[in-house]
């Protein structure tokens, strides 16, 4: 990269390092930021680094009048960014996947460094833009892409990298722990999700966050840092929280528990456990007490133990702190060889390593059945559960529901394999006193978690 | 530092890095942890990193009996591991002041850079061995000083390098903060502090750790790290907590808050203010969850907000991670010019700035009056309190104590600058009804702490 970047800049390389221009695309929330947070630190960061980092040009489709007279260059074709010879580092801030695709591609074959904040390109087509951004001899970071102004992908490249990691467990969608942390008050997932709407926390459509494929673009991107595996998105098991009820919130309340949706990255024997699910968690765990919109990950680890980065996981300037850390390795990294920079996914190379599916994963179950009538079937269910070597940890049965006319029986199950639990789940629906679904939530039951 | 070791070992340079020659000095807890981490983990930080670290000379006052027929050189002698042509990277692990630096020293005279888990040294007399290190060209580096196994430092010089930061608010004593924790349940200083020397939690000489000393040493460098000021450890305000009753952590509780011995570093439009003391933070925060052993360093800066990073603050192997973390750091940036690395304290320059006196800083306080007589010096209390402008968030009183038949009367007031607090303490201290000195401690007063 030295050497490309040394063609269109000589102050790369050597002492004489002093001013870098960057270029991005994409004037939105996360965009404004990185102006922003430029304009009003670029001494301290200065003052850091011996670098200063000037935005020289802005592309913004619809334009951005709020840069008149700042000396930005403002294009409305993204593209005039890449080719502007005074842009040494290109930001995608755009989102979405062609378009923020081909600009990154265009920055490469320009030989320009990338930083992105597109944790679903990474996710979902990471590989083959890290192979293009290594046949170009350029880095392509993206620290913001997960956990927003925590700095976790800096600590699995560089922080933790004398340990083997043995598993990752994070809060990393905003919207759903908000959702969540205001449901504990028995407001329903509906009136909340309006709420945070309306707050700006929620998009117009909130199922990349609800449903957990946010999430799971994060976690694919962790668990590759990780275990040094390749990204594989498509084999994360992903369970959302709209169908989530109040009641289970208040009932795991009371057996000790808060319920999180939290992305789980696992290495088992047997391979890589990924899945993204609402998630008991004792009360008294650290990721328990994470609230509102506030992202942390845990991660687990042989040299360390448990350690936890918490921080804001959204919002311009925090996103910004993230991009501009990148783009401040980038900058001073110049002169290294390719050999020696960190890899962007923290290994030199992907092992290839099979992913568990969920039915072969084990939890502790938080079961709820709702049925007709209580104790005789509560008896028949103990039943099915020890003929299958189903510990029971706890039962509370709920008297009769006003509106359903059924009774609530929970059930806090010890540690066992899905398949097993989820045998044991069909023959109770078969049950005649079954009125309802039974609902299942995992249990988390990772060593170190607390 | 590339040319000076290129000179030693040709395989430092270029695509060629392949393995590097460790030695250590001190073969306690921290030493054998990292020996035992390199020779677990060597395959997974050369897949990670490309650069295969091997230990190859330990000096150890006292030998070191397991580790032969291991093929690494021991010696009594510290001085010979700097010797060893063999070795690339000296690791200081000895602990102490004279003969520390004096091997520091002695390995930048080969041009070896070094890496130290040493915060005594680092907090008394870094700025004099970065000096001395800048002039060898070579790097020091110190991640394992400041919260074990926590990445903290990386996080400040690196992840965070786009913030101005305002504060660290830091749990960094294991062994106090675990006292902590368990007097919760009304047990005595000396009766748990007997316990965690029991347990190996606590040194025989338990006055650094309780007296707070060891936490001015960190704190000392996280606040430079953190603001680009020079180490100021002697401006460092301390108190410890051997003087703390259990009452004050129970009554705390009853208030709504967790007494915890915190470093804090907050920079104000005044200056610096260093200091660690016992401090009351609220129940729910993050802070007041960190138990046992655990450390956690909150930060609070202008793009991100607030972000905490947890995990262990001793421990051999946790240790350990941090000291190789630095070490990889060394191995792969050894071509870039010494302007291109990374700070060690982050910053390129250190920019004096004043500390602010304790008595010049502002907090809210919890006070305990212990008097003959409740309700009339009650009313007096309040009334100096009023006359000072103190306004009272709370107040509980106690009944009579069976053993020193006096009344507690415990305040919460609004935050207010120490030196008028203490006149009005002064005051009370003359009141006929005074029984027993006032207890004082402060309340965390920080935007963002929560």
């Amino acid at each position: 990269m030295g050497a490309v970047l040394g063609v269109t800049r000589a102050y790369f390389l050597g002492a004489s390092v002093k001013e870098v221009g960057i270029g991005l695309a994409g004037y939105g929330t996360v965009g404004k930021g990185v102006v922003d947070v430029l304009r009003k630190n670029a001494a301290v960061i200065a003052q850091r680094t011996g670098v200063r980092l000037s935005v020289v040009h802005v592309g913004a489709r619809r334009g951005a009048s709020d840069l008149a007279n700042t000396g930005i260059t403002v294009s409305q074709d993204v593209f005039d960014v890449v080719k502007d010879p005074s842009v040494d580092i290109c930001l995608e801030l755009m989102g979405g996947k062609e378009t923020a695709q081909g600009w990154i591609e265009a920055a490469f074959a320009r030989g320009k460094p990338v930083v992105t904040a597109n944790k679903a390109l990474i996710a979902e087509s990471g590989t083959a833009l890290l192979d293009r951004a290594r046949a170009a001899g350029v880095p392509l970071l993206f620290e913001a892409a997960v956990a927003g102004g925590i700095p976790i992908l800096k600590a699995l490249r560089e922080g933790l990298s004398a340990n083997q990691i043995h598993w990752v467990a994070g809060i990393i969608n905003g919207t759903a722990n908000y959702i969540l942390s205001e449901m504990l008050a028995g407001r329903s997932f509906a009136e909340v999700l309006a709420e945070a709407q309306a707050l700006g926390y929620a998009e117009a459509d909130p199922t990349f966050d609800v449903e957990g494929i946010d999430a799971a673009h994060k976690l694919a991107i962790l668990a590759s840092m990780s275990f040094g595996t390749p990204l594989a998105f498509d084999d994360v098991f992903i369970e959302g929280i709209s169908a989530l009820q109040p009641d289970d919130l208040l009932y795991a309340d009371n057996l000790g528990y808060r319920v999180k949706h939290l992305g789980l990255a696992h290495r088992t024997e047997a391979g890589v456990e990924l899945r993204v699910h609402p998630t008991l968690v004792p009360k008294d765990s650290l990721l328990a007490n994470v609230n509102g919109v506030m992202n942390a990950v845990m991660v687990h680890s042989d040299a360390v133990g448990s350690s936890l980065f918490y921080g804001p996981g959204a919002g311009g300037s925090a996103t910004a702190s993230s991009v501009i850390a990148d783009v401040i390795e980038i900058a001073r990294c110049s002169g290294l060889a390719s050999e020696q920079l960190v890899p962007a996914l923290g290994f030199q190379d992907q092992v290839s390593t099979p992913t568990v599916p969920v039915a072969e994963t084990t939890s502790a179950y938080y079961l709820r059945f709702q049925v007709t009538d209580g104790p005789g079937v509560l008896a028949h269910i103990t039943q099915l559960l020890g003929e299958a070597n189903i510990s029971i940890e706890a039962v509370i049965q709920k008297p009769v529901h006003s509106q359903t006319g059924l009774v609530s029986i929970i059930i806090l199950t010890q540690p066992v394999k899905e398949t097993i639990m989820d045998g044991v789940l069909s023959r109770v629906a078969a049950f005649p006193e079954s009125g309802a679904p039974v609902v299942k939530l995992r249990v988390a039951s990772l060593e170190g978690l607390n």
